[in-house]
């Protein structure tokens, strides 16, 4: 079977590192980018990484996805802020039998991909990465790097593994990525959002790291009733989370070096926060259910407050051409 | 009747607009001072008010509270982060006939002046003042002002208005201070703590004043969710706060001045947050009847976690000598 060719919606910390890999090991990937086009297109991407630091001083580089060839798999690697894009850039970029992997945080963020692509073209990825990006085309691998993916299915069936799913698999395998796989990517997203959750939230509104929440008795206590209603909250759509995962993760956090979280690091960047893909739509889960999850409620619409001040400081940074 | 004397633990910006007021209506009123005690002895107080402004060239000021005269009136108006100090300064304080008055913001604040001091001789006071301490000595009066008056019974039983509330009320209007009389002291204090807990909790952890918390459609929700769970605190103890409050508290929030809150205040001089009294005491109260408050829950914990990271910092400062 020849090789799979790929694109890359959103060439950022995450999508360019793991697009990187991928061309590294003799993949066809094409990039799009917005911003750092100019630079990237000239200069090819730089990673840092504990795991060894390469150049591609050439990437196929684009900044009009209707001139990129038509690809197997687009992943997009968007903050789910820029989702709104994803109408105009999916269609033509998809082969007929080709299939999307959505690489982003958050829950029922799939569904939204499907109406555009149809269902049977959409795969979740859920990335456990440590990266950011240092300059337009320079990024910094710092930890980690896994990605769990799982077939999409209307209303998230559970279909367990399908053959494309250990295909796309074996590409990132080739490419030094660890892949697990999900039979059930819904149970798989809303195991991620017991972390993601009380971390990203706490560490933008309390302006803190990880280590911080953790040595702290009242946010470690505030950590573990959080990653509680998350559990409710899958519960309620029929995922069923394991008691001691909690702990796990608490354990896991221990052990961790001091982490600024990734939604902290759009907050200090002043870009827009992910607010509805990780919080705004799991408390919709819960509530189509039947329940309330009111501290992440209070997480919730605390974040919307600082991302519309910080947004609004932004706007005005722009057009006074402050730096 | 001979007039009553009184005393002022405490004499900041409240305790020393309100002493001021009653000294210049001709009672005498002692002054308790720690920090600005040298100065208000020699340069006496200062009140800016636009009900007119005044001076007290001299003021009974006392730094050891054992050299006071003993007092029928003791108003206590330290923070409650300060009421460890009490148990040495109100028993000798204190005619026999005596009675302290308590000053302060939160819930199950006169329990503890009753272990000192005996519950036949606590009453409650709330004050609605916006007032704060320009320097040693000079207070500022932005507005209102008026105090509710309360009788403490053990376990909040109601016993209605005493003779002896008539009795301080009437001094305190003869120094222009507007009195209300309650006759169920615990339902005036959750009644204060339905603004008090969303307000000054949110300005604090989001470091906002409370127009830029109304004119945001997700604080807004949230401060009435918060204001309904109050509510819920103070059924389960038995006191009914009308559906029409919240709506009534809302209205007149939305019509104050930009105001930054007390606590907002207290955290922006780097003085210790009051968050037992008015989060931790409601919280547990609600918790002996049996039910959570979640959402006040998030609060108190984020503000223990601001109030432990401020107060760090604020003594690594002292310790280093830095201003």
């Amino acid at each position: 079977m020849p090789n799979r060719n790929y694109a890359i919606v959103g060439t950022g910390a995450l999508g360019g590192f793991y697009g990187a890999r991928l061309q590294k090991a003799d993949f066809e990937v094409n990039f799009l980018l917005r911003s750092d086009y100019d630079r990237v297109k000239k200069h090819g991407l730089i990673v840092e990484s504990p795991e060894g630091d390469f150049t591609l001083p050439q990437i196929r580089a684009y900044h009009d996805s209707r001139k990129m060839p038509q690809c197997d798999v687009v992943i997009v690697a968007l903050k789910t802020t820029q989702n709104h894009l994803l109408p105009k850039i999916l269609p033509h970029l998809l082969k007929d039998d080709g299939v999307v992997l959505v690489l982003q945080n958050g829950l029922n963020i799939e569904p939204e991909v499907a109406k555009i692509v149809g269902s049977e073209r959409v795969i979740g990825g859920l990335c456990f990465l440590c990266s950011y990006k240092v300059s337009p085309g320079h990024i910094c691998h710092l930890d980690y790097g896994a990605i769990t993916l799982g077939e999409y299915t209307e209303n998230y069936k559970k279909i367990g593994i399908t053959n494309r799913l250990h295909q796309i698999a074996s590409d990132f395998r080739r490419a030094q990525i660890p892949i697990k796989l999900s039979g059930d990517l819904l149970l798989s997203r809303w195991k991620k959002l017991v972390w993601n959750i009380p971390y990203n939230g706490l560490s933008v509104v309390l302006n803190a790291r990880t280590d911080e929440l953790m040595a702290n008795p009242d946010t470690l206590i505030l950590v573990e009733e959080i990653m509680t209603e998350v559990v409710a909250g899958a519960k309620i759509c029929d995922r069923i989370i394991p008691d001691d995962f909690i702990s796990d993760m608490l354990d896991y956090t221990h052990k961790m070096k001091p982490y600024r979280t990734s939604m902290k690091i759009d907050y200090d960047e002043s870009r827009p926060l992910e607010v509805e893909a990780i919080f705004g739509n799991p408390i919709r889960a819960a509530q189509q259910g039947g329940i309330k999850l009111p501290q992440i409620e209070v997480l919730y619409r605390m974040l919307k407050f600082v991302n519309a001040q910080r947004q609004e400081a932004e706007r005005t940074r722009r057009l006074l051409g402050v730096d």
